[in-house]
């Protein structure tokens, strides 16, 4: 019996046949909602802490590299495999307990993230990180991409809510700490499983705001709609939702809905919440003043339904976008809120001369953009369309922006790592690495360049 | 000339002698608001960034330790020279800019935590953490220890507001970081210095409240009132404000004053604020029917006078403390709110056991509780107070909660790490402070034990 075969007997050992994929079935963790990876050495499907433990150890006798892995809806292959690896999928690890009396949850890492808020919501409580997956995502998938979501510029990311952490390590000890020095548990925020296995966390809830209002404001120009963002947040305006789509976008979202969207322009959506109905609406009046002022022409929703009804037009990019092309790669920048009309327009020429369709959307109050790059790998290069995401990144580093404003780092953008961070730094981040993975076991190939 | 004097000359060339302190001023430099160190081999006074990594390279030249130092008023001893080290105060590097379109602040590491919501005031917005040295504590020790203070139940700790961090490592490279993955200034957020020397902060403003609203009440067992506490944090109540005082610090505050505090009650203030002046006194109101129903005597403040006045017998623990015995040893521990009822009862036991005044009061919001031991030095055993310290502090780890509440390990506290943190946590630690400070230059003998 050859080592590889000893080592998938001491799997199937461990976990039983049940939590140990072969082929076919573990094709299926070959990619995430954007890239594939390579074929994985196993596919195992922990139930517990201990056995998370037993296959760190298993994989470090026999130098397996681990790929932590929640429902792979992530959009920067932070979950895809390389090479010979096993890929660790946290879905059967789903137990999730609620304290209303706190106020917090702990969660495994399989919870999804709608889950959490459902089982909160009977509580009058809510879990605010809301990425567009949020249904299918994980918590784990979360906390290692630090996700984001159009809630996030009122509310904050997933890092904002989590109290505590327990994780396993490279050599296989478990860890449950608070967030106090040093804080492991927020440096493993965002570090897409490269220096530990989530197994557990504690979470924050917070109350369900009684009202909401929300309305849209279409702008002739996407400089008029940054400013106007700008100007109404200057003003003291804190919006749960504040999402762009450029004109681009809006005549796809058009096309494939005939919702009588103003066609070429550039759309705001906004929701404000709040506890007293009243300041609710006048936050939203301050939007509506000032998208206004900026030569918008404004839509308020008079009740719930029409709001949702407004909402249909963001939640309808994707599929929208599907129809155009029938693959895109969803970049992910984010750039000081003042910069973000010559960031679009400079991506928008990128795109023209490229010869490749590019739409933007985004949460732009946190100055989050979403420049889309649409294209058929039939007749179109998948080189030439990193070689224009790469171009889009640079953009964003040039306006003093950052590479990823949610999705994380990942395979896609680890090359782009050496342009966004200075030499010292990554050196100091390999020295991090280093110290909590020697063996460089946990996730390589990701983040790190 | 010998190595020290060689090095003191280079230091003299560098910062030029009014920024290199020596005796006798540099006495001053051996302690914080709480211990004595040793007496430092000098004290530096940087100006700029550059001086700190020059000053870091020095340093390293000579195998001189670095002890970083804002105002000096911590309560772990975390700013105090151990054996011959270099203190590096920060008191003259206060730059300070507002962007208030952004409503974020960029400090350096000497400006004080007044001075941020002073600036920011005019623009209507204020920076919360508000530690009780906040007029003279600096932004850098409040990052260095995570501080915290009364309005952090609602609003949230120093670490909460950092949106970038600039440092000088142990190298004396300069980092300037967002807190994306890795988050190293996250990490860096209360590691007392132990892991890099903070140059520049940028940190969130938030709007001010326009309402705020006060009560007062005396519950005749310090049971009820924690239950009140979480029966009305249950039911939906976020006070800005909710500080409490066991009866034996009532007694103090009452014969300092005079103010009519019902004497042997313990004591709740809170305070409510939003912009809706309604929900203001709503929420309050929440809060003064939970405390009747649990017994209490409650007086509500009739205007913005009279809850000054109110606040006043929080404020005057201090004052009124010190007409008891001279020296104090303040506790720092923060418990689940449950367990507080009976965690005041064996805190006060071992008091009445060491045969030592123990008073308590603190934020009883967050389960953070300052147990305080009253001493005279010239007759009672500082060996046994320490020795009481200690006990306080396995009270806390008994219920479940954590060693330091907002002030920090420092070197007070650093020897308890290793019953409040498991062996392999703790060498995850040392790996992440080896990682960025292999030589161990940056503030020895804090934090990790």
């Amino acid at each position: 019996m050859g080592v590889w075969e000893a080592a998938k007997e001491e799997l199937r050992r461990l976990l039983g046949f049940r939590a140990l994929l072969s082929r076919p079935e573990k094709e299926v963790y070959r990619y995430d909602a954007i890239l594939v990876g390579e074929e994985p050495f196993a596919v195992a499907l922990p139930r517990t802490r201990e056995e998370v433990q037993a296959l760190v150890r298993l994989a470090r006798r026999y130098g397996l590299p681990l790929v932590p892995r929640g429902a792979g809806s992530g959009l920067s292959g932070g979950s895809v495999p390389l090479g010979e690896a096993i890929v660790v999928a946290f879905t059967r690890m789903d137990r999730l307990a609620l304290d209303p009396a706190t106020r917090t949850a702990w969660a495994e890492p399989g919870v999804t993230t709608a889950r959490l808020s459902e089982a909160a919501r009977p509580f009058g409580l809510f879990y605010p990180p809301d990425p567009a997956s949020y249904r299918t995502s994980t918590l784990g998938g979360n906390l290692g991409e630090n996700a984001g979501g159009p809630l996030c510029f009122k509310y904050g990311v997933t890092g904002d809510y989590l109290l505590a952490l327990e994780f396993v390590d490279a050599f296989g000890e478990a860890h449950l700490l608070e967030r106090k020095a040093y804080d492991l548990p927020g440096l493993l925020v965002g570090a897409e499983g490269t220096l530990g296995l989530i197994t557990g966390a504690r979470v924050r809830l917070v109350p369900i705001p009684q009202h909401r209002a929300t309305l849209m404001a279409a702008f002739p120009e996407v400089e008029a709609l940054a400013e106007a963002v700008s100007r109404a947040v200057a003003l003291g305006a804190v919006p749960a939702r504040l999402e762009f789509l450029d004109p681009a976008c809006v005549d796809a979202v058009e096309d494939y809905l005939a919702m009588g969207l103003p066609r070429g322009h550039a759309l705001l959506l906004v929701e404000t919440d709040g506890d007293d109905a009243e300041l609710v609406q006048e936050e939203l009046s301050l939007l509506e003043e000032t998208a206004k002022a900026h030569g918008a022409k404004v839509r308020r929703a008079q009740d719930e339904k029409e709001a949702e009804a407004l909402w249909r037009a963001r939640r309808a990019v994707s599929p929208a976008l599907g129809r155009i092309r029938p693959k895109r790669v969803n970049e992910d920048i984010a750039v000081p809120r003042s910069t973000l009309p010559e960031v679009v327009r400079e991506i928008r020429a990128l795109g023209e001369a490229y010869g490749l369709i590019v739409v933007q959307f985004g949460h732009i109050g946190d100055g989050n953009l979403h420049p889309n790059i649409l294209f058929d790998p039939r007749w179109e290069s998948e080189e030439k369309v990193w070689d224009l995401a790469h171009a889009i990144a640079r953009v964003a580093l040039r306006h003093g922006g950052v590479l990823s404003g949610e999705h994380g780092i990942g395979l896609m953008k680890r090359k782009f790592m050496a342009e966004a961070v200075d030499g010292e730094t990554l050196e100091a981040f390999r020295q991090a690495k280093a110290a909590l993975d020697p063996e460089g076991l946990l996730n390589p190939g990701k983040l790190l360049p």
